[in-house]
């Protein structure tokens, strides 16, 4: 009986405010798990699949964890076959890094039951390459970055693969909440504009460069002062029902910022401690059940460690 | 007989490649020189000006240095008159921060006459009133911020006139070379596009992001993948000649980066070591002398003081 691998890839959140595209972090909870152990029979195959309620694909070419998995076997030439078991913990289509989280997970795995020839951020073009079946293609490492590599990642260049870890302070939390609404990334996608005015991109690339300068140097007033997004926020938000209203608690209870995570419909609030970003939770949370919306909430330290293997 | 304070205000480089309208250093050589002291007469007043071969105003209400000293003298409505003597070291219409050096010249100069009642930061809005008069009233605070702060400034804000300081690598060396031509600032400004493509602008925040982080860190290799400028540099480049083969040079003989300092014609180079700076400012020089173009060139470290009282 051969070793079962166990791994779990937690929840990120993508689009920081002002790094649309280029800046993510890893939270601890919700998270996918996959388990995986080689078989008799030659390939890849997926002997169970819990949590996603019958809707993501079994078939081993349009599955996230099972194509990411199957690009790391080819690079690694592998004869032998694996069976996997994928277990999803994280909300499909919320915004959380869902499909990044399996990708991580199945990647990771056959990587583990190798023997560990490769690094984490080896890995990341083949996690990458799990995450785009379900993204019809695009590649942004936002999500997958922080989820392989833990921590707060900024993409210099989703073309080249590029990515940067920034230390963070060690009191910096997230609060974030996920109403029970459906966003298609589709939708998401076509309410951006494909061009946007000179003083808006000046606008964004300031506060990404302070929001950077703000996480490396602790600075908690510049990290506020830039959790400011002109790009994306302003035309998603009409896509989730009472946003400005849940900012508004946030920020007002004294969240450092507060916007949508991803595509959505989660939204995330950074803030100075634990305790403040477990109120900031519950005060969001109150404005979506104010409005008889069902909402998940999450508080988590920025997870450092990213994927982990616990067995 | 009173005190006459003598201030030194060095030239900057801004948009610095990845941070159009945001990013900016200041170098040691060559700078302005702001000569004041109280007078019998009421009001402020230009008692001389040199080095400008009379291209610059004379009137107290047009000329960047004391449109900056009447805005302080404003702000500490002084009643005592001032005459002030100007020696412009830096060329105008370099792209080198001539208008910001002698702004920030200008309204240091009666800050310290008045016993220093300001702090550094406290000026930048004076400072950059002086430089709006010759930029046509835009206020970008690349150069004014770093000329009057030192160092290499992030402009989170020009709305917010929110700087950010940005640690840099002791060994890091700025090469500049500026060609004996003439880029109205007009032009400039007409070459670039009003609305940029979303995939542009996320290159350039994903660049801008980790050149931030490079500096912070002091990683050479992240600072010169970041000196990429898809913004400016690409519309900008045409009107200096021989740009392109000035920048292959740069980087040829070991640069990290090279791009356009502010609107031009100077070009700047990031280089680690004096040494590599030394040899990278010679061969740029080279080029240009090639083509028949006489051009200056300067080496300095970046300037962490910024402007200076020299008595």
């Amino acid at each position: 009986m051969s070793e079962t691998i166990h791994i779990y890839a937690p929840a990120t959140v993508a689009n920081v405010a002002c790094g649309f595209d280029t800046l993510g972090f890893a939270i601890d909870r919700p998270g996918d798990e996959v388990f995986a152990r080689f078989s008799q029979k030659p390939g890849l195959r997926i002997s169970a699949m819990h949590g996603d309620g019958g809707k993501l694909p079994r078939e081993i070419e349009k599955n996230t964890a099972t194509v990411a998995a199957q690009a790391v076997m080819d690079h690694l030439a592998m004869q032998r076959g694996v069976e996997m078991e994928i277990h999803k913990g994280l909300p499909i289509g919320s915004g959380m890094g869902s499909s990044a989280a399996s990708a991580v997970a199945g990647a990771m795995a056959i990587n583990e039951l190798m023997g560990r020839p490769l690094s984490r951020k080896e890995l990341l073009p083949f996690a990458l390459k799990g995450e785009a079946v379900a993204s019809g293609g695009a590649i942004h490492a936002d999500n997958v970055g922080p989820c392989l590599l833990g921590g707060m990642i900024l993409v210099r260049s989703n073309q080249e693969l590029d990515t940067v870890s920034i230390d963070t302070p060690s009191n910096l939390y997230a609060a974030v909440v996920l109403p029970d609404i459906e966003i298609l990334t589709v939708a998401a996608r076509a309410v951006m504009r494909k061009e946007i005015p000179m003083k808006d991109a000046v606008t964004q690339w300031g506060n990404l460069g302070a929001m950077i300068a703000g996480l490396m140097k602790a600075d908690y007033g510049l990290i506020s002062r830039s959790l400011v997004d002109v790009i994306a926020e302003p035309y998603r938000a009409s896509l989730i029902p009472a946003f400005h209203e849940v900012k508004q608690a946030a920020v007002g209870m004294g969240a450092l910022g507060c916007s949508i995570s991803g595509a959505g419909p989660a939204i995330f609030a950074l803030c100075e401690g634990d305790q403040m970003a477990f109120k900031v939770a519950m005060g969001m949370q109150r404005v979506f059940e104010h409005h008889k919306i069902a909402c998940k909430r999450y508080v988590s330290a920025i997870n450092v460690n990213g994927a982990q293997r616990l067995a």
